[in-house]
């Protein structure tokens, strides 16, 4: 049998997927699972998204351009101006996803051997494309103690090397919630400066900032507007991840025209998701204010929960739908997997994403978990009580 | 400003793609176009295709598993089955688009030197997949003047090194048309076991096969069943290339569990577009039947039209919905150019694909061209006197 790739042994699988099967089995035991490990919203899909599908009046389901349709970058050009975001419609490329647009940053800044550097712990597929881009990926540690803020810089210039050539934010963060601050992206933007790198910023979180802190985007740092690539996604936003729509934002005009090769190798973006990413940039604010006092409440009430569990530390996330969780247990991934394979509370338990797999340093976030707040508050509740209940249970405790 | 990658810079353009501004400058002139470079059919998508979408009645359109929803898996089993082809739910992961599963397939077989050896001319795209692998292709040139049958053995032998990990096909063939015999089949899969090699196998035309010469699968060759990687797309059968759904086939077990990981990375494929393609799977027997018929005799009054030109030779393509031909022409890319910048007849031009964009040996294809009929056959027509003109004032005509 001829052997599959090297890359393909030392990709990582999820250590989420690990879980799968062992939650399927829990199910299939009558047992009631809380899912605080995803991250696709419960909210509805904006209607006028769901609409703009159903009155599709083609006969052809076509290709696109490659880059994406017309109608739907000027659309963007208006929705990032809200938020300060100075793109023009050529600066936009379509993407299959926030997925593919990371692929293809790395795939068109990134050869073999290649460095760049993410904060962790950090969104696990990162590591997935840099792999598939055969670069290597150098993590600094945040903390939990600090919030999970920026390592301090010195810490990012060490690691600089002859072979670095970006570093890569998500902001706000997935898994820690944390949103940069002004000074913070003050000093990114003086070290990519200063080594010349690319800067990767991954912000399909900007629209759930729920601390009044301003989100500041890397696309409006001065004098680095050739390094920024930003990384953007419908997905979170309009509760839309099935549609697979992205985009890869950049002033750079040369990554441009060779992230367009990668694009015009895969012909096109789904068209349907287009369309549908097109007219939700139309939902109506309502739609978005109740979705955003929908995930301030469910912050409160499960940042609150888990800090009174004993033994329970989190700080409190300013952003997206996560938070990163210390947990008094000796190892997550077995208590993740205790939950699901030998415990259960009244016919319920819980299912946790292991920080472990959002680390690439060994031993960090052994004692983490990230939780999401994509459940409405009365499963939260609920699964809050099954975490406790856990807890006092769990052989491998640590208090 | 941070560089681009050698990898981008090494990866083509589309031949095609720089003549896009050119087939644009001409519209805008009031020039007609005649398309005959495309791959898009111009047929209708099937109602229930269609149909399916409009009744979609989800409140949210949330991720699928990585691998595709089961519904259309299973529905896929029982369309394979019909042309013999005996993959189990659990062999077909659902991919982006047929290009997806290229790309997959390089990336979990082929590491960076690894060698690949494919006739061409070829799709271009593979090249593209292969330069994102880090995976060398090296071609052998079929010949216009054997009907582009498959080169013999001798020649994939002298070119096999301990690099090689697969033969790469496209059956039937795009570009050429060329549906490999039974014979030319067993003599891949004798090469592919001696030297334990993949075989990846493109076969999203299969429903375009002309001749009554059978359709022989690499899924279906004894012996290599685990060295066997199959490469379909919903796109062209259904006229729904934008919807991007493609599939991965293989009894390769280890291949598969390769292959997820990289699926699972990038989250899943498109929701709207895997529920489009289970409902076309459903596609009633005469509208396959009259695009099948349509296709006959489209194929037939192009080949024809192209034969009575002067200068003029294309074999008769067995499959698929294009041919190569040759024409009286120094040099196809300036020819194509010409068409384009240069030329009009009663306010048409004709756009082709040269064909040195599928082929990577020099010099080769300079005076062939790819035309697709995709066209409904009074287009065909027009584009045909169009061409024949063309070919008359061309200053760099050869005869």
């Amino acid at each position: 049998m001829p052997k599959i790739s090297e890359r393909g042994i030392i990709m990582p699988s999820s250590p989420i997927r690990r879980l799968v099967p062992l939650a399927n089995a829990a199910k299939k035991k009558g047992i009631k699972v809380y899912h605080l490990n995803i991250g696709q919203p419960d909210l509805p899909t904006p209607e006028v998204g769901l609409e703009a599908m159903k009155k599709i009046d083609r006969k052809v389901l076509e290709y696109t351009p490659s880059e994406g349709l017309l109608s739907l970058r000027a659309k963007l050009v208006s929705y990032y101006a809200k938020f300060n975001i100075n793109a023009n419609v050529e600066d936009i490329i379509i993407t299959t996803g926030g997925s593919e647009a990371v692929l293809f940053s790395f795939m068109s800044c990134l050869d073999p051997g290649d460095e760049i550097i993410v904060p962790e712990p950090a969104y696990a597929n990162y590591m997935a494309f840099a792999i598939s881009a055969g670069a290597v990926i150098k993590t600094i540690p945040s903390s939990i103690d600090d919030g999970f803020a920026l390592p301090s810089m010195d810490k990012f210039e060490a690691l600089i090397t002859e072979r670095t050539k970006g570093i890569l934010i998500c902001n706000p963060n997935n898994p820690t919630g944390y949103l940069y601050t002004r000074k913070e992206m003050n000093q990114l933007r003086d070290i990519v400066k200063k080594y010349n790198l690319f800067l990767f910023s991954d912000e399909v979180y900007r629209e759930f900032c729920y601390t009044g802190a301003p989100y500041i985007s890397a696309f409006n740092l001065e004098g680095i507007e050739q390094n920024v690539i930003l990384i953007d996604s419908v997905s979170k936003r309009y509760s839309e991840c099935g549609i697979r729509i992205g985009a890869l934002i950049t002033k750079n005009e040369e990554v441009r025209a060779c992230v367009m090769k990668f694009c015009q190798a895969r012909l096109c973006p789904p068209l349907i998701g287009q369309i549908i990413a097109e007219a939700s940039i139309d939902t109506p604010e309502d739609y978005m204010l109740n979705t955003y006092d929908e995930f301030v409440e469910r912050r409160k009430f499960l940042i609150d929960g888990l800090n009174k569990i004993p033994g329970c530390y989190t700080p409190i996330p300013m952003g997206a739908f996560y938070t990163v969780a210390k947990l008094p247990v000796d190892d997550i991934d077995k208590f993740c997997e205790w939950l699901l394979r030998d415990f259960e509370y009244e016919g319920q338990t819980v299912m946790l994403a292991p920080a472990s797999g959002f680390y690439t340093t060994p031993e960090l976030g052994r004692n983490e978990a990230r939780i999401a707040y994509v459940l409405k508050k009365e499963d939260l509740a609920q699964a809050l009580n099954v975490l406790a209940v856990a807890l006092e249970q769990y052989p491998g405790r640590t208090i």
